[in-house]
């Protein structure tokens, strides 16, 4: 018989009764039942129910176990009564009768049950990882990533895509985010860095002749810790394409997402219908980049009747260039009751207030419509309102004005805290939307033209789009918007040298300065670049949606806390004095 | 139409004649051939032959492309005379008629011609690491690379293993070579490492319950280049196991290896019969611990036949304790010529000579022993000798004499020397062997005992056997040998934390050192950890052995030179100023 097991802890059923068994696994729980003790011995696979009665020579060092004790046990397999089957386990229907048992790891008194998964301390929790790790639910986590990651690469390489890795000690390359940097030993002063994604080698892999590129590939960004983002390490999957246009992107990757998604859904309805939404649109309509579609609430722009209307507050806003009035339908919120929680909610996130109208039964049988706006504006407009907007008796509308910069994230926000009170959004589905046509530039807070997005991207209209107003071009870069969070990422990359130059001069970097910080790639582009373009997708926020969880560290093996520590290896950690001598760096001490 | 292809140039055969496509690639090569231009179109998937004649529009601006200009062609496909197919590629029935060209990617003159895969200095491949790739030796190599990362991947998971990610950015772990360190920018002065393995991790996967992980890991080690080393990352194949033994270990891991050589072997055998050979048999028989069993030579201890011997430096040697002639056998090496060379290739290995004896037919036609030593020790030792060898007429045996550590090394590089010289190895076969029962401990060069491998592993004989004397202690570590390359190593682990400090307390490292330097896993150890081991295999290798190559970065689709220098993408760079401000350090500059 094998030094360790015969069978794991989820093999044994009535069909094994009577055979001499030997199982190995951890003490999840010993129950002494006056006389005879109960172990729930637990491995990877599932617990099995094994006892000793006093006749048992191993009772004796039983009664002992402390839990999570690695135990052999050698038993005989025997049926269960009827009565006592546990059909929520696929042993339940027999136990194991212990003639035999040695310890294989001992267990001291344990900082964090495994039994009971109580919560704890998150700084216990992530000292103990070992053992947290142990506990159900994170068991499972990490299974569906594992399985999660699995279902992609074999989608991608069905699709006809090849994985290829990337270099992860490379070079420096700014694309928003700081880099982590690795000194050199063998140039003193030089350092390396770590990826912040291999944007630039798929990019060379392309040029290269390779059509199809993807990798799971991990990325690396120092970046503020928060609570849904890795403070160093994440993976994303990674994608490229050669001889393609956006649509082709969305061809072939929806496929291997959607794919994933329903495998993995757990009995949520992943819904096929991806509607491709502008960058602009979705703004107006949902507040947001990332709208979560499960809401089926839409803004829309009700300026006109509110111009030159009695509420004077709007009336004078729209006076000035660019300031708009939008409404929020809240189908179902036609109370004042709640109309004033909502107000109040728009005043927590910082702003005035949003007005409102509801709509409620008139006390001749009528639908009438109450608050304030409604009495400033007149029925008239108030009622054109109500039919631009599809709304009736028991419902009401919010109202926000200005510059839409100016409160459209509010907006957003209170889309979202509307539809989750009025119970209209449908939890247990996942919906997309492909998020197109992003703006290629924008001002930054000083008023200069700066790229909003990926800088690689290729301008719509290309070099002609370029000489007209930099804040009107759109780029060939889009998202794809899951559940109010984004999921992946993409654009059709500028593969001209000519275009690129020029657009990175409109953001204000010279041609030697895109040379230096992007010469790898740039230099490729003279030697016969071929059109191409791809994404790159999260797949720890894939994972998260799919465990339906918000906190990152519940979908990562080995996390860092949000001070960027691991507190079970102990990193980052002093350097010896050797090593920053080989590496010739000092630290500066701490100014006092 | 798709705006770049309709078909790949691979997908073109008779059954499209007549048909219009569109084709989109590189410029392989234009040839004249008088009023009629032929182009090679290549991209990824083949290559397919465009003709334009002066009657097509696009003929002008044909005439003007250079090579590796990316181009999208619209024409008419039309078969090929009879004559004319090239049986050789896919699409070799057709030739297509442009009748519209667009330039997609513009090229400069080449500093690397794609075209004719002429040999460029090693500087020029590098700096255009993208064109090189473009050539056929290397594209292949890195598709062969990424299948056989699949292959391995399929056959882990068809093998009840689940692939988790371990950290990449952690803590330092000094496992014998230099770590890469990663300086912490929230907290100045500390460093994280980049992982030499994720040893601990998968030890800690094992510890947190999980039964069979595996990784195709990157390992980072800041290690001195060499021509079959990456000197940054490179990657394995990372694999551990719950309640093994170093059997099962093998039996997991032998169908995996051996099926991937099987399915990328392109036609070379793959020997089946992996033989477990102790350390000990390997250095006596092959002089290293990485056999090549192509070679069939296999050495002997020969000492008896000299032990006071006429042959007075053997006989003399013989007296002090620790030494051993030995001998290697030579068949078909029976000459004078010969077994001169082979001396002569002893001495420039450093040895003073390798001694020989070699049998000819005599002129009354028996069989004669030639060479001074057979005349020194006498007729009746030099056949006991040739019956011991095996040996004949037309043989040659080669000995070596002295402590066993002195002359083992090149004693295996004459038996690969004697082999190849001999035509003894069968370039066409993978043949494997497992190298068991590796010590635990050597004496370093100033006499103190230390871990001679891993310090992880679990000795044989457990605490028992580490009260005796250290360098008697075999420890359960293993390799895997293939053609004399060691391609996988591994262990079963020391899981007891009594038995692991005191295997550490035998090496010089106390208590406390211990678990400053591995904390988290001997923490780990005290809750309850499971008999575990595994392996990890040099994936970087084992594709060089199946691309048949030498040469890492053949095999590498980004790599470093041996300076570790990125020279496309110009690593490692100097650090910005504010980039070290913000880590808080200070580059210290070379003295002069």
């Amino acid at each position: 018989m094998h030094a360790y097991r015969s069978h794991t802890c989820a093999d044994l059923n009535k069909s094994n009764a009577g055979q001499t068994v030997r199982l190995a696994g951890w003490v999840h729980r010993v129950r002494d039942h006056g006389g005879v003790l109960f172990i729930d011995l637990r491995d990877h696979y599932g617990m099995t129910q094994v006892l000793a009665d006093s006749d048992s020579p191993a009772f004796g060092s039983i009664e002992k176990l402390k839990a999570e004790t690695v135990i052999r046990i050698d038993g005989r397999v025997k049926a269960r009564d009827a009565g006592l089957v546990n059909p929520k386990i696929p042993t339940g229907e027999i136990e194991v009768y212990v003639t035999d048992m040695e310890v294989l790891g001992a267990a001291e008194e344990l900082p964090l049950p495994v039994f009971g998964e109580q919560d704890y301390p998150e700084e216990t929790r992530l000292t103990y990882r070992f053992l947290d790790l142990r506990r159900e639910g994170l068991h499972h986590n990490m299974m569906l990533r594992a399985r999660v990651v699995k279902s992609m690469r074999d989608r991608m390489w069905a699709g006809g895509f090849t994985e290829f890795q990337t270099p992860i000690i490379t070079a420096s390359s700014p694309e928003g985010a700081r880099d982590f940097l690795v000194p050199s030993r063998l140039h003193p002063g030089k350092f390396y860095a770590l990826p912040q994604a291999p944007q630039q080698f798929k990019q060379l892999i392309m040029v290269a002749g390779f059509d199809r590129y993807f990798q799971i590939a991990p990325c690396f960004r120092d970046e503020d810790p928060r609570a849904d983002r890795s403070p160093t390490d994440f993976y994303q999957l990674d994608v490229e394409m050669s001889f393609v246009e956006q649509q082709d992107v969305f061809d072939a990757v929806k496929p291997v997402i959607q794919g994933v998604f329903e495998e993995f859904s757990d009995g949520r309805a992943v819904d096929a219908d991806w509607p491709l939404i502008s960058y602009a649109d979705s703004a107006l309509w949902y507040g947001t980049d990332k709208p979560d579609l499960r809401n089926p609430i839409r803004m829309q722009v009700v300026s006109e009747h509110f111009a030159g209307s009695g509420f004077a507050i709007f009336a004078k806003l729209l006076e000035q260039e660019g300031t708009q009035v939008r409404a929020i339908p809240a189908p179902g919120g036609g109370s004042r009751k709640f109309a004033d929680r909502m107000n109040a909610f728009a005043q927590q996130q910082g702003l005035p207030g949003m007005g409102y109208i509801f709509w409620r039964k008139a006390e001749d049988g009528t639908t009438e419509a109450a608050g304030p706006i409604a009495k400033n504006i007149g029925p008239e407009r108030t009622e054109a309102l109500r039919l631009q907007l599809g709304l009736g008796e028991g419902d009401a509308a919010f109202f926000l004005g200005g510059k839409p910069e100016t409160f459209e994230a509010v907006a957003g926000r209170a889309r979202m805290e509307i539809g989750r009170e009025l119970g209209l959004i449908d939890e247990s589905t996942f919906k997309f939307a492909w998020i197109v046509d992003f703006p290629m530039y924008e001002k930054d807070d000083e008023g200069k033209i700066d790229f909003s997005h990926n800088p690689f991207s290729m301008p719509q209209g290309g070099m002609e789009a370029l000489s007209g107003d930099p804040l009107k071009v759109l780029g060939y870069q889009y998202d794809l918007a899951c559940n109010g969070y984004e999921i992946l990422s993409g654009a059709i990359r500028n593969h001209k040298p000519e275009i690129m130059f020029k657009a990175f001069e409109l953001a204000g970097y010279g041609r030697e300065e895109v040379e230096k910080r992007f010469g790898g790639m740039v230099k490729a582009f003279k030697y016969g670049a071929p059109p191409h373009g791809g994404c790159a997708a999260g797949i720890d926020r894939i994972v998260m949606l799919l465990a339906d969880t918000a906190n990152i560290r519940e979908v990562i093996m080995f996390p860092m806390n949000q001070r960027a520590e691991d507190l079970m290896m102990a990193a980052p950690s002093e350097p010896t004095n050797e090593q920053l001598r080989e590496l010739r760096l000092r630290v500066i001490p701490k100014e006092a």
